[in-house]
């Protein structure tokens, strides 16, 4: 056996002592898959005395990126800090030193793809990123590979673990979001500070990496438009059950006449789709394909081992193209620039939830500020009557979300109306 | 752009003129991803006169294999007739001649996959079979390539849609087989002769296939334990909801100490099991690595345009290959021979329908023998009296199969027990 194909860790936090870990106990799998060893060379760490929960021989750490990035050895630059810099310009170190790159970093992904892609393209280099979206659940390569032979028409997904674990809890316990994300932190599935879950940045930031592979044009965060679940209630949660439906935090892209919809934000769906079984921390890509049709696929988004998986089964990929001397093979494939739909032209059903006062003729003046705006209703709860004002529930029909943003602020003028409590999208089909 | 890449179809039924479809739909967007033209060339025919119902030139049809098989042109083969012969012979001829072959059939790679992957591999060609296996659902690749870091432990699915679809309505509507089938027959979801469906043998294929990929050690079609689903009735399933299961036709295959299980029976599973929610015609394979955890693949399992989608999958990635002059890139990975073992060893927990006399003692002369026999019991439902006889239902603890098998034997020389209504496997996790 010749040579090992060395490579070079930046980072060695939870996803680097995953991705470390599964590299040691599969070294001999990997080299009788390959025919070459696969060997770290060096760890880029902040600190080369904090004790690590991962065996490490100490003579592998450095603190100087420049130990990896200008090894002429290492061929394979693994990149697991996260975050915007100093990764992006390490990355592109790496590229400009001929080095191939893995990477599961989400961040940059969806707001420098644009950058690294076509640089990687320019230098016949790899540039693999499957770890970057639901952890170890195999997306990207399915995407550009197997399902290469369809028009996308679109993805949906739970691509946040720690909004799909809130809400999963709520609706089974009936409880409000502010107690479950208590829970959620003690349990360490929440950050200190949530906001790029709760907010529903992290599944945004996803979704524009998923969008821009499914539709083959440069999707970034800013594309995508954002709204998280702090809003939703026990009550939403129980009214949905009652029509049938389960709120998750989605994240939608669509093609439709080569204008394309991206947007995050928490969304009922029926009780019978794939997705709305898909609980826990668990997440689930179900994408729609002219040929192929509805597929799903379900796993782990997130955590030490999962996502080492995804990035150990990139790096094996880099090998084999090292090997090969195939280089640079999936390239960049975002190869149109389609528009991007703006929210209000986006068309979906809505749930409103309003405090009215309990009075006759209620309903009839609601009814009639809708039908005005030209939005249809599909279904009304009866009121729930709390002392003189009650609570009704309205689910539209299919309706521009303009319209219903019109809507929405004729109701806000009604004297009768004591307050629009929610709004939530629900997802056909 | 250069000279086009052409392909040479064998057989024009229903996945042939799905691949074909695609193909045409997609002409534009192949080349664009490609950088040159995928086109066929040559379709072989039984018969040139049949009308079809895919549009296509007849000059691209012909009866004489010759015209594809030694035509220095086509470069990939794509043999969609099915069956062993021709098919084993034309693929043989097709890797002689160094052309590349994409193939949908199970049935040939079950069987002779030993054969025809290292042949492939010592020519250096590709040899791809994503569309063998539940359709259009990427499960082949994901397995090779996402997964390759990760020991796999399990893989579980539901892999045939006509049983799936079956037991779904029977399910849902608390009728028997039979009726069903004919149900089935008349919507075109089952064939007229349905035997290789409900038998199991289809998934039996499929599953060789799968744990061949999955513990790289050759799995034929005769190493797995194969049971079908004609003996289970409304009643079975009745009793599996009482007690929060549902019954699905699963292949399992595990490994556990070097030994490989591989086994398609029916099989009840927890019903908040994810593959429990997966119904009608849907294929779901759930797969579970030591590094990603569960994971699990959703879709289509069958038909023209999904199938078709897994081939054309397959098409572009050797069409891929060729360009970058790099084809037998993944070869045969069955590196190891593992013995598989026998499913007497197997341990599952067993579901029992027995008719017994009505009388006292009848359960503690049931208990008895079994206790004699090292089985434990679960759960016992008590007598459901039927004239002088009773049903019982009895879950065992997890026990050897040939332990069970000792029980059902002296059981069934108990003067007080009538008869062994049904006996089904339950599935753990």
């Amino acid at each position: 056996m010749s040579q090992p194909i060395w490579i070079g860790l930046l980072g060695l936090g939870t996803v680097g002592s995953g991705t470390l870990r599964i590299l040691e106990n599969r070294a001999q799998e990997i080299a009788r898959h390959l025919g070459r060893v696969v060997k770290v060379k060096r760890i880029l760490v902040r600190d080369r005395q904090k004790p690590r929960a991962v065996p490490v021989a100490p003579e592998l750490l450095t603190t100087n990126p420049a130990d990896i990035l200008a090894d002429p050895e290492i061929k394979i630059v693994v990149e697991l800090i996260g975050g915007i810099e100093p990764a992006f310009s390490y990355i592109k170190q790496a590229l400009h030193a001929g080095k191939n790159v893995v990477t599961a970093n989400k961040d940059l992904i969806a707001g420098h793809g644009g950058e690294l892609l076509p640089l990687a393209a320019e230098k016949g280099l790899d540039f693999e990123f499957e770890a970057s979206v639901a952890g170890g659940i195999p997306i990207i390569r399915p995407l550009k590979v197997c399902l290469a032979g369809n028009k996308i028409e679109e993805v949906k997904g739970i691509i946040n673990g720690t909004t799909n674990f809130i809400l999963t809890k709520m609706t089974r316990e009936g409880s409000d979001f502010a107690a479950v994300l208590q829970a959620a932190q003690a349990l360490g599935y929440a950050e200190a500070d949530p906001t790029a879950d709760v907010e529903g940045l992290d599944a945004a930031r996803k979704l524009a990496i998923l969008a821009s592979i499914a539709f083959n044009t440069r999707i970034t965060l800013d594309d995508v438009f954002v709204e998280g679940i702090t809003k939703i209630t026990a009550r939403d949660i129980e009214y949905a059950r009652q029509m049938g439906y389960t709120i998750k935090l989605l994240g939608i892209a669509k093609e439709q006449d080569g204008r394309v919809e991206v947007r995050v934000h928490p969304a009922m769906i029926s009780a019978n789709h794939p997705l709305a079984a898909v609980n826990d921390v668990f997440n689930a890509i179900f994408v729609k394909g002219d040929a192929v049709g509805e597929t799903m696929f379900y796993g782990r988004g997130a955590g030490e081992l999962p996502t080492g998986s995804a990035v150990v089964g990139d790096i094996i990929d880099v090998a084999r193209n090292i090997i090969d001397g195939n280089t640079g093979r999936l390239a960049c494939t975002c190869y149109y620039e389609k528009p991007v739909k703006p929210i209000g032209q986006i068309e979906t059903k809505f749930y409103l939830r309003l405090l009215v006062l309990e009075k006759p003729g209620v309903l009839a003046a609601i009814a009639g500020i809708f039908g005005q705006e030209g939005v249809s209703l599909q279904t009304v709860i009866q009121p729930h009557q709390v002392g003189d004002e009650a609570e009704i529930v309205l689910v539209t029909h299919q309706v521009k979300e303009i319209n219903l943003q019109n809507a929405l602020r004729c109701l806000e003028q009604l004297p009768i109306v004591k307050a629009i409590s929610n709004v939530v999208r629900v997802e056909q089909g």
